[in-house]
């Protein structure tokens, strides 16, 4: 049943023969079952067809399914039907299962014998720059144990934070999602006045914050946040945060119009990097696996800033302003109507990734590259870049993004706006 | 230039000549401005066309506009553009501004003079329950007075608790986003695993958070919640929340499952009918002109929730389980793309309400009936009521929507699904 070993064929330069292995790593997105089915169909049309790749399998739960003893923690996907395998793709958040696990040295030890285990010798692994920095190790680690293995690492990630993508798959849908809410809150909030806060996912990266400014229709105005169609205040974690600031900027945009609304990313800092979101939480904050204490499924940034803000601008004697906070939580990165430009991108990684494998690459995280970013013919290519490049570091928003301390650029907005997909026009007396 | 009036003759019976105005009050919803423009465009057709009405005015900001001196809380909308009218028909929240005030007998004396002032004759008001009252004291006071005026309450609320109405319009946009917010966040709680808690508007009734369970894909199967596709657990102000009850549920399902999704209306109540929201809270809570504690705009209620979850389930000396909760907040009632169903009813009520005034009658609340409910062939008209019947009363989720203390029935399903479109399929392994 298993084909010889083609390694040093001449035709077939330097291909494994045995299994291939694909997982979902970290906080979902609306598309990661794109990219999955993308490796599918790569594999399918490419080293499967050829013979090299028996079986197609899945992990449950990203490498937590591949240490599982047996095959428990496995899924066959060889057979998959088409049919099915593209209504997956089309259904958010991780079909395998996720994780939140990190592996170190010693778990990616286990995830090796997994792979040994289970005849693997194509590894892919969907996620982060974790994921890829557990496929930079576990291929360090089959190298020396002298096993033959290649990984690859799919780019995913709502943060849009690895380093050599253009921008990363999940992040356009999410955009697309807060630019939406934006749009209506901008409305929400003028009708009835007010401030409006709405926290936004990024613990280390402000770009999914930064693409709120896509609500106006147009990109950034001016100095004076007053005259800026809404969301008027933008802050991300690449810019420290002020207090005073805020509030002094909420003032001057409330004192003006009446109304004021706020896109903040939950991972804002201070000048000393130190995290606003835990200092003004009413209760103990939760660190998680990281040690990091949780920020998202939780309203309590928001509340914090609302307070801020009522103590701040209600006058003595007087009443209090109507200050109104919503944190996006995970439905950001679900919400099943995803940007049709992440949809394609999504499926291409994953396919690309095939590719690279089927050409003898040894290991590489794919990255997208934009190729055309001329109005109305916006395209992107996928590359390689060494697993080394993109795993463990963060990519940050850049500085020509940023605009002053509350908001972002021109820059952004062209940046940005090929991405997220047609919007509807608002329109108002 | 002003016809004369026509009360009285045979053709056109017992019409008044004068101004019109409109007015959109309390939370906007995604349709508001679709029973705007129903009511333009009625009014042109009708009474605008033959001569009754010389101006359609918009009251800025509700009636807050009207008791405003001079024209300065008014605009005129008489020669409106049809093309910018559809755009705004459109575009979510309420164009003219929107007020929380709810008027009382003094209040209401202003919205009289208002009238007077600016030769009002006909007075239609898009809101709730409290809309219909105001309504119903003018048209009284006006009477009293021996001003003529036709009063037109148009019905709206993502609440869906206005009495004598099939359903709301306003209620089948934010039922289709809950939805697909559930839709989504039900497989990225299955990816991860944990306990996930959604927190839904609706303060005295529980139709939203009810509407959590269309994401399911299928009517609801049984007592046993672990069984049902999630929303494994839903919870209504109608019926009275025990936390034991609601720690032992959620213990049930997470113990089989490994996880649990929960869809929780901000307004449940204790058996003595007390709110659990401002009992949780860790901060004090904010009172809002109607004397209530302030549930939207704040994630007080799901992170107490999550606390109480953590708290019960976490083992002696283990690790707590995963617990995460997102506030619902305004974009469930604002997000851009609405229901296909609410858009057309939206329109139709406006639109309703200046025929009713075209036929001469003097004071009425549009309500939606349901024509049929066949499989495919969904079908609803406008009627009237009194505005009496409508005005201050609050309908709730009655008996036969629910199934037992966690759940909605099977006819909710049949009830709730034909108003909120198409819905996405998805797919798992």
């Amino acid at each position: 049943m298993v084909p010889p070993a083609t390694k040093g064929t001449p035709s077939v330069p330097d291909l494994l023969s045995g299994n291939a292995v694909i997982g979902q790593s970290g906080g979902p997105t609306a598309v990661i079952n794109q990219s999955l089915a993308g490796a599918v169909e790569g594999l399918r049309a490419g080293l499967a067809a050829s013979g090299q790749v028996k079986r197609i399998l899945g992990m449950r739960h990203g490498v937590r399914g591949l240490i599982k003893p047996g095959t428990e923690g496995l899924t066959d996907l060889t057979s998959l039907d088409k049919a099915k395998l593209e209504a997956i793709a089309r259904t958010p958040s991780a079909a395998l299962g996720s994780t939140r696990d990190k592996p170190d040295e010693a778990y990616c030890g286990k995830i090796l014998d997994g792979c040994r285990r289970n005849d693997i010798r194509y590894l892919f692994y969907i996620g982060g720059n974790d994921s890829a920095d557990t496929c930079r190790i576990v291929s360090e680690q089959a190298a020396q144990a002298g096993y033959e293995l290649r990984c690859f690492h799919v780019p995913k990630t709502i943060d849009n934070d690895l380093l050599e993508n253009d921008h990363t798959p999940g992040f356009p849908s999410a955009a697309r999602y807060v630019t939406l809410a934006l749009m209506g809150d901008a409305l929400d909030n003028a009708s009835l006045g007010g401030i409006k806060i709405n926290v936004i996912m990024g613990r280390n990266a402000g770009f999914l914050a930064a693409a709120s400014s896509l609500a106006r229709g147009q990109a950034a105005t001016g100095a004076d946040p007053a005259d800026r169609p809404a969301p008027h205040l933008i802050y991300v974690p690449e810019v420290p945060f002020s207090t005073d600031g805020f509030l002094a900027d909420v003032e001057t945009v409330y004192a003006k119009l009446g109304r004021c609304q706020i896109a903040v990313s939950e991972g804002i800092r201070d000048a000393a990097a130190a995290e606003i979101g835990p200092k003004l939480m009413r209760g103990a904050g939760e660190l998680d696996a990281h040690g990091n204490v949780q920020l998202s499924g939780s309203g309590a940034l928001g509340d914090g800033l609302a307070d801020l803000v009522k103590s701040a601008l209600t006058p003595k004697g007087g009443k209090a302003p109507r200050v109104r906070a919503d944190t996006f939580g995970y439905i950001q990165r679900c919400w099943p109507h995803a940007s049709p430009v992440d949809i394609a991108e999504a499926r291409a990684v994953g396919r690309y990734a095939a590719e690279l494998a089927a050409k003898g690459d040894a290991a590489a995280s794919v990255i997208i590259v934009r190729r055309s970013n001329a109005p109305g013919a916006y395209a992107s290519d996928c590359a390689r870049a060494d697993l080394s490049a993109v795993a463990r570091r963060t990519r940050h928003v850049p500085a020509e993004f940023i605009s002053g301390t509350n908001d972002v650029s021109a820059a952004f907005h062209d940046y940005c706006r090929p991405l997220v997909g047609d919007l509807p026009k608002m329109e108002r007396l």
